[in-house]
C-alpha cells in the first residue's frame, strides 16, 4: 500500500471537537489507527489524535475505494480521512467514549504512514515493563495514561505559574548553564573547555548566585523555570537533571514571600485540579516538626504524632531507657489505635526496620483494659511510670504503643519513618488530600562529625536570625537560620531563605563554616564583592517541579512527569547517552581517559 | 552609620506608581540612592527602584533625625523612606522625569545597606568599557539603558510567545540537556559521566531529535524556549550557549506553519513595539534570493539589487568577463544612484573589499550624460555591450555601476556583501523598519570540495521535495529541500523544514550524505527505528531569541539582551568560568589533562 502525502489536505477538527452539533458536516480528520474491526464487510477504525478517539466507518457500498484501502490498515498506521459526521445507531453508542454517540462515515482515505506492529499493545491500560517503556518512549507516550497525562498536566502547571508570576510583576531572566561551581553541596557536572584547555565549566546545581546578583542588579523580582544538574549517586527517584521554579525577591520578608507562594500554589490547584487550597499554609518551626513528627518534612494528612516521654521515665530503672537518657538521648512514644491491626510478627519485625535507621530496636506495648500493659518491657517499669506513659501518650485499651530510646537523631529517624510506614500500611493516608506546610526556623549549621566542622544546613548564603548574630562564633549550634521549606504530603517540594545581603555577615558565616578568606575569595569572591555595592535585603525560594507534579498526578515515580527521563544509572535507554567519544574529540579538549 | 533591617516595613508603592492622585498620602518607598544633593540644608535624593525614579526630600525642620541620617547617604546606598507625597514647587518641576511633578517629604529613613563608590557612575547614559561592564554586570544592569532594557523586552517577548503558542494548543515539553550528539554540524560540548567512566553526554545543539520523537509520540504541537550549546570558534557576536524558540507540528504543511509563525511574530511586534506587521511575509525562493541579493538572507529594507549580465556579455572580448564565463562563472552588476557619493578612493578600495570574500576585484563605471562610461574597463567593451549593460541594469547619468565576474559563489559573496556595506555607508538603511521574509526551496545538499562529498545544507532530517525524490541518488545537486529560513533585516532569525517521516527516505538521504548504514545506525538508529512505528508528517522551526531581541532593541550586540553573556573567548569575566578543577574531581571522572 503506497504511502501518500498530505497534498494540501487540512484537518478540520480534532476528534473530541466533534459532536452532535456537527451532524452531516464534512470533516477531515488525521491521526493514528488504534483498532480496526471488520464487521461483516464494514470496517470500523478507532482513530486517535492528540485529543482522543473517534470511530470512523468504511462502508463498501458507500466508498468502495476507501473500504478497499482500509483493509490494509493496522494498529498505529497514520491516516487522514474525509467523511461526514453522523449519529451512531442506538445499539452501537459507546458511553465510555467522549465521542461515543457519533461516527464519521468515510468518503476518502489517505494512508500517511505505515507502522510495524508495536512492541506492546497501545489499546490497553497496562504499562509495559520499564526497559521497554523507556526504549520505546515515543510509543509509551502515545498511551492515554501515565507519562502522557503527566506531561500535559506539567504544561498546565508551569503555564499557570508563569502567568501568575508575570502578573505579580516578576521578570523571567535566563541565567547561564556554562558557569562555575555553585555551593549546593552536591557534585557538579563538569564541561571541559576546548578554547581554554585544562579549564572546566560547571553545570549549575541551581542559579543561586546569579539570582542573588540579579537582586544586587536591582531587578527586585526574578523568576525562572530552569534546569539544574547534580552529579549524585542516584538514589530512589532522583534524576541527574531536574527542573525548578526558581525565584528571588528584594525588599520582602518571609511572610510576604510565603504569601506569594501560597497564592501561586492555590492558583495552580484551582486551575489544574479544580481544588480550593486553604491558605495561608500552617507554619511549623523545625524543632516542633522534629518533636511531633521526627522529620523536618512531616506528612500531616494523618495523625500518629510522636510524644517525647523522656521526663516521664527520667528516673526509671529500665536499662534501655535509662542509658539512652544518661548519654544525652531521648525516649519517644508512638501510639497506634486499634493495635490489633498489628500482628505479633509485625511488631517483631520492627527491630529490622529500626536497624535501617541505625536503631537497636523498637519496644512495644499492647494496652489492655484498665491501662494494663502486655509488653516484654512492662516488668522493667514501675506502675507509676506505666500510668505516666499512658497519660502522656493518651493510651487506652486496644492501643499499641511503640518506643524509641536512643540519640535524638536515631529516635526521630526510626519513629519518624515508622510513623509514615505504619500509616501507609494501616491505610490511614488519604490519597486525595494535599497538605502543604512551611517548616521554619531551621538550625543555621549542622555539625559534621566526620569532617569535624560545621556545615550549612541550607547553603552558606542563608541569613541567620538577627537575634542570633552574636552567637555565630561562640555558639553556632544555637543559631537559627531565616530558612524555610515548603512541604507537601511528607515531601520537601521547595526550600529557600532570606539571604545574607551584607558582606560583613557573609564573611562571618564563611568563617563559622571554616571557609577561610582565601577559599571564600576564590570561590565566591565576586559575590562578596557584589554585596559591597548596595545589595538590597532579598529572599527567595526554589520549588522542585518534578516532585510537585508527581504528587499532583499521583505518579509513583517522577519519571512519569518527565518526557525523556534517565535510569537509575543516569543513562538514557532511548538515545544511549552517555556514550564513548572518539580520540579526536578528546584530543581537542586536551583530555585523556585515565587508565584503570 | 548602622545598617538597619526591614523590621516589618512594607513598601506601599513603586516610584512611578506615584502621581498627583497620591497627594498627602503616606507612602513607604524602597530603593537605591541615585544622586544626593544638599541645597542649603535641605537634602534631595533621587531614589531609584525597579520602575524608575522619584525625588525624596529631607528637611531639617520637618524631621531632624531623618535629615541627620541623610547626610551619610552616598550613591547606590539602599534605603527605605516613610513620608508624604506632595507637589513640587513650580520652579522645581522636572519635565524629564516621569514623577517630576511630585516629591516625597520624608518622615523616617532606614538605611538598609551601604555601598562602596561604584567603579563607574550610574547616573549618566555613557556605558563603561566592556571589561568593566561585564566584571560588574550587577552594576551595569542597574543602568536604565542597555542590557537592563534588553532583558525587560526579552521577558515581554518570550511571555507573548508562550501566551500565543499556549492559545494555539502547543504544549511546552522539556527535553534533556544531558544527551547524545546531535547532527547540527557544529562541535558539541561534552560532559564526562562519573557513573559511566569513559562515557560522555553531549549538551544539545538543538532539541531536534527529541522534538521529532515527540511528534512520533503523537503530541502534534510542541514548543520549548530552550537553551542550546555550540562549541564553536567564536566569531563576532556568537555565544557558546544561546536560546531558541523551538517548535514542531504534525499534519501541517509549510504554509500552515508559516501562518502560525507570522501571526506569532505580528503579535510580538504589536504587544511589545506597538507596531502592525504586514502578514503574510513575502516568500523568496533561494535561487531568486541569491540572484537578486547575492545572499540567502537578504536585507530588503533597501533596494540596490544585483543584476546578472552574463548573457549580455557572453561574447565579449573583455578578458576578465570572458574567462569568468568560460570557466562556468557569472557576471553581475550593482547600480548605485547618485554615484558621486562614492569617491575615487572608495572605488579603488573595492579591491580590498572583494579580497575578503575571495574575489579578485570589483570593476566599476561612472555613467555620464548619454549613457557614456567613465571606467577603466570601458575600452574593453563594445558599444553594443555598453548600451546592453546600461539597459540591463537601468543605468543613467550620475550612476555608478559595479561589476563582479567570477564563480557564482564569489560574485554573490562579493556583491551581496558590498550591497549591504554600501547601503549602510550611504545611509540607505532605515533603522526603524522591520522587514521579514521567508527564503524557501533551498538546495538539499551542498558539495564539500575538501571532503569530496555532499553535506546537508540544513540537517539530514530535512525532507526533499516530493518531485525530487528520484534525483537523490542520480543528481543530488538538483534536489530542493522543503526547508525555509525566516529572515529579518538581513539576519537569519529562524530556520526549519518539513522533516522526513519515512525511514526509507531517511535511509536514502543518509546514503546520499555518505553516511553508511552502520554509522546511521550508530548515530541515529533510535530515530530510524522510531520512523518505522507510524511517524506522522511533521514540520518545525527554531527561532533565535538572542538575534531577534538584538534587532528589536536596536542593540549592537546580542550581549545586550543576555543577562550574563560570555566573552569572545567563551569566558565569564564575573564568575571566572571556566576554571581549573582539582585532581580529585578529575580522578572521579576518570580523566587526565593531556600533556602539551
Amino acid at each position: 500500500m503506497r504511502v501518500e502525502n498530505l497534498d494540501g489536505w487540512q484537518r478540520t477538527h480534532l476528534s473530541t471537537e466533534l459532536g452532535a452539533h456537527c451532524l452531516a458536516q464534512e470533516v477531515v480528520l488525521m491521526g493514528w489507527v488504534l483498532r480496526r474491526r471488520d464487521h461483516g464487510g464494514v470496517i470500523f477504525v478507532d482513530l486517535r489524535d492528540r485529543r482522543g478517539l473517534i470511530q470512523v466507518v468504511f462502508n463498501p457500498q458507500h466508498s468502495p475505494q476507501a473500504h478497499e484501502k482500509a483493509h490494509a490498515l493496522r494498529p498505529e498506521w497514520v491516516i487522514a480521512v474525509r467523511g461526514v459526521v453522523r449519529m451512531r445507531p442506538d445499539d452501537s453508542v459507546n458511553p465510555e467514549m467522549e465521542t461515543g454517540t457519533i461516527e464519521v462515515f468515510v468518503d476518502e482515505l489517505k494512508i500517511l504512514n505505515r507502522s510495524e506492529p508495536p512492541p506492546f499493545p497501545l489499546d490497553v491500560d497496562e504499562a509495559p515493563t520499564d526497559v521497554i517503556r523507556y526504549k520505546y518512549r515515543y510509543l509509551d507516550l502515545r498511551r492515554e495514561t501515565g507519562a502522557r497525562k503527566g506531561l500535559l498536566v506539567r504544561h498546565r502547571v508551569l503555564s499557570t505559574v508563569r502567568d501568575f508570576l508575570n502578573r505579580e510583576d516578576f521578570v523571567d531572566i535566563e541565567t547561564p548553564f556554562l558557569t562555575t561551581s555553585t555551593p549546593e553541596g552536591a557534585r557538579d557536572y563538569l564541561v571541559p573547555s576546548r578554547v581554554n584547555p585544562g579549564s572546566f565549566y560547571a553545570l549549575p546545581q541551581s542559579p543561586q548566585i546569579f539570582k542573588q546578583l540579579l537582586m544586587v542588579a536591582g531587578f527586585e523580582r526574578y523568576y525562572q523555570i530552569v534546569r539544574c544538574f547534580r552529579d549524585e549517586d542516584l538514589r530512589a527517584d532522583r534524576q541527574p537533571e531536574f527542573t525548578q521554579i526558581d525565584l528571588e525577591t528584594s525588599f520582602l520578608e518571609e511572610t510576604q514571600l510565603f504569601d506569594i507562594i501560597e497564592r501561586m500554589t492555590a492558583r495552580i490547584f484551582k486551575e489544574v485540579m479544580g481544588m480550593e487550597l486553604a491558605i495561608p499554609f500552617p507554619r511549623l518551626p523545625y524543632d516542633e516538626a522534629m518533636g511531633r513528627f521526627g522529620v523536618d518534612k512531616p506528612d500531616t494528612r494523618f495523625g500518629l504524632e510522636l510524644v517525647e516521654i523522656s521526663d516521664t521515665v527520667r528516673e526509671t530503672g529500665f536499662g534501655v531507657f535509662r542509658s539512652a537518657l544518661l548519654s544525652g538521648g531521648i525516649v519517644k512514644a508512638l501510639r497506634i489505635e486499634k493495635g490489633d491491626r498489628l500482628s505479633r510478627k509485625d511488631l517483631d519485625d520492627l527491630r529490622d526496620f529500626a536497624a535501617i535507621y541505625g536503631g537497636k530496636g523498637v519496644a512495644y506495648a499492647r494496652i489492655k483494659d484498665g491501662g494494663e500493659w502486655q509488653s516484654p518491657i512492662a516488668k522493667h517499669l514501675s506502675s507509676e511510670e506505666l500510668s505516666g506513659i499512658n497519660r502522656a501518650v493518651g493510651a487506652g485499651a486496644g492501643d499499641v504503643v511503640l518506643f524509641g530510646a536512643d540519640s535524638p537523631q536515631v529516635v526521630n529517624d526510626v519513629l519518624g519513618n515508622l510513623r509514615t510506614n505504619l500509616a501507609a500500611k494501616l491505610g490511614e493516608v488519604p490519597s486525595d488530600q494535599y497538605r502543604f506546610l512551611w517548616v521554619t526556623e531551621f538550625p543555621m549549621f549542622e555539625y559534621d562529625a566526620d569532617e569535624k566542622r560545621y556545615k550549612s544546613m541550607h547553603h552558606p548564603f542563608t541569613s541567620p536570625r538577627d537575634e542570633d548574630l552574636e552567637k555565630i562564633e561562640s555558639q553556632p549550634e544555637l543559631v537559627k537560620a531565616r530558612a524555610y521549606d515548603l512541604v507537601l504530603n511528607g515531601a520537601e517540594i521547595g526550600g529557600g531563605s532570606v539571604r545574607i545581603h551584607r558582606s560583613d555577615i557573609q564573611r562571618k558565616v564563611f568563617t563559622a563554616l571554616d571557609i577561610g578568606p582565601e577559599e571564600a575569595e576564590e570561590k565566591f569572591g565576586f559575590l562578596l564583592e557584589a554585596l559591597r555595592y548596595g545589595a538590597p535585603p532579598h529572599a527567595g525560594i526554589a520549588l522542585g517541579v518534578d516532585r510537585l507534579l508527581a504528587i499532583m498526578t499521583g505518579s509513583e515515580s517522577i519519571r512519569d512527569v518527565i518526557a525523556f527521563p534517565k535510569t537509575q544509572k543516569a543513562t538514557c535507554p532511548l538515545t544511549g547517552a552517555p556514550a564513548p567519544v572518539g580520540p579526536e574529540q578528546l584530543k581537542e579538549l586536551g583530555l585523556r581517559i585515565a587508565k584503570k
